[in-house]
């Protein structure tokens, strides 16, 4: 049941003194213990080995991480909730939301979150990270797309979660790049040039992009996230004070484990869901 | 890694013309899909049997489900943002927000949340669910848990997620129940009265009394809730649709599996936590 796309993944990063960037992120770890439990602070030193495995234009866990979460109308509450839980709990790591115009933002559902800053006035960002939505009308409009293209030109990671990948690629900065997207959308990534991977995380450009599949996936993209750019203990440590110790009651999470009638009813809602080509207000 | 506590959870449902629960679901479900799948809507009509099967006081998925979060300052949004998106999505099923003051509410880290109702407007629930939170404060005062305990008295179902366990125990209502909790604050459960049971998801009273542990037992509590109380097929739709499919890339979601340095971080910031009598603002 479980889809880890660690051997599917693109672009594992080049090694770097015989460690791979799994070796190099252990040894972070053990580096950083003393300077964890002694001083109270969650972050350490970044280790030389971790700097080198790191690559160029890539951050250490000593870097500040300023994170930009873009949320629009009919965006979906879970695709972002997950990630900011663990992002919030990292060390030396800053959450923004932005919207378009700023102040709350009625989600999926009629939920209401805020309050947010308007994308304009933020002028750049290490992360962005763009989650999906059921109405995507506002996220592809011209004005939203063009905050969107900019803040991903400047930013070190450009990442999505669920349909969150076609806001990105309709802004064209996923050409050619691989991107994860929700099972049910993930075939028109191609419409955008980007080319769709069926894992619940994927990376390209040696992990510049880095891509969540639908709605939960974020729990385990965030997680991936974290013990890259902040090391693997503090990810660690997210995920214990999460709980992430998951158990779910039914074999249902992905159309591989569903029952086919359940596809069905998801292609009653979604149509076209069950060949990656469902639509939603807003993509063409 | 799985934490499965089917087997471990109290009560099973009392047997009736030699169906289990379970059987009644899965007739339920194969009785229901005629009607999901030719009518566009997600609720079928219950059998006979599942309606015997849910016994005195228990719904059938006939039977409107309206759902109350109680979310007050300081809470955590993953806690009820998993099952939010879950019980949004089922059939027949109506999820309100409220809190003390109605409005926005301000949860931990500062992410506002709303518009809730005012939980004094709210007559009735047939199932309240407490999230747990960071600061307990606003949540343990009088006023908050004399809302609590008349809308739990009240209601077919009481449940929680998280530390949402300890708001509802210290209202008297957990008193001699079985309840799950957050690892790192079970164990306080027992100093109001209610028994702590270090599990993922736990039942008592038939199912009445429901609740998850830490923060992202959420999802996982809710599937199970949505397959008792809406049917296993509506739950296993859920699930799909959230792609909930999980797939961490660490092993640390419960202290069985993490790391003892990693344990020792958490005991630093929630001292404690390994003896499952860590503290936060508002719990004695």
């Amino acid at each position: 049941m479980t889809n880890d796309s660690e051997n599917t993944s693109s672009d594992e990063q080049p090694k770097s003194g015989g460690y791979s960037r799994r070796d190099a992120l252990k040894l972070a770890s053990v580096a950083t213990l003393g300077a964890i439990v002694g001083g109270g602070a969650l972050l350490g030193r970044a280790t030389p080995a971790l700097a080198k495995a790191a690559g160029a234009g890539m951050l250490s866990p000593a870097d500040p991480l300023n994170i930009v979460i873009a949320v629009y109308p009919g965006g979906t509450l879970l695709d972002f909730a997950g990630p900011s839980e663990i992002f919030h709990r990292l060390p030396n790591t800053n959450v923004r939301y932005a919207s378009l115009d700023g102040g709350y933002v009625t989600l999926e559902f009629g939920v209401r979150y805020g309050k947010t800053e308007r994308l304009a006035d933020i002028a750049k960002a290490d992360m962005i990270l763009v989650p999906g939505g059921s109405d995507l009308t506002v996220a592809m409009s011209p004005e939203y797309q063009a905050q969107i293209r900019r803040l991903a030109e400047g930013a070190k990671y450009v990442t999505s979660v669920c349909n969150g990948s076609l806001v990105l690629a309709a802004t064209g900065v996923l050409k050619g790049k691989r991107s994860a997207c929700h099972w049910a959308f993930v075939n028109k990534l191609s419409e955008y040039g980007a080319i769709p991977v069926p894992d619940r995380f994927v990376e390209d450009d040696n992990g510049r992009f880095m891509s969540g599949g639908g709605v939960t996936a974020g729990i385990d993209f965030a997680l991936r996230v974290a013990g890259r750019l902040r090391g693997q203990q503090a990810a660690e440590f997210t995920q214990l004070l999460i709980e992430y110790d998951p158990a779910p009651p039914f074999h249902s999470g992905h159309p591989r484990d569903a029952r086919p009638e359940v596809i069905a009813m998801v292609d009653k809602v979604l149509p076209g869901a069950s060949k990656g080509l469902a639509r939603v207000p807003g993509v063409r």
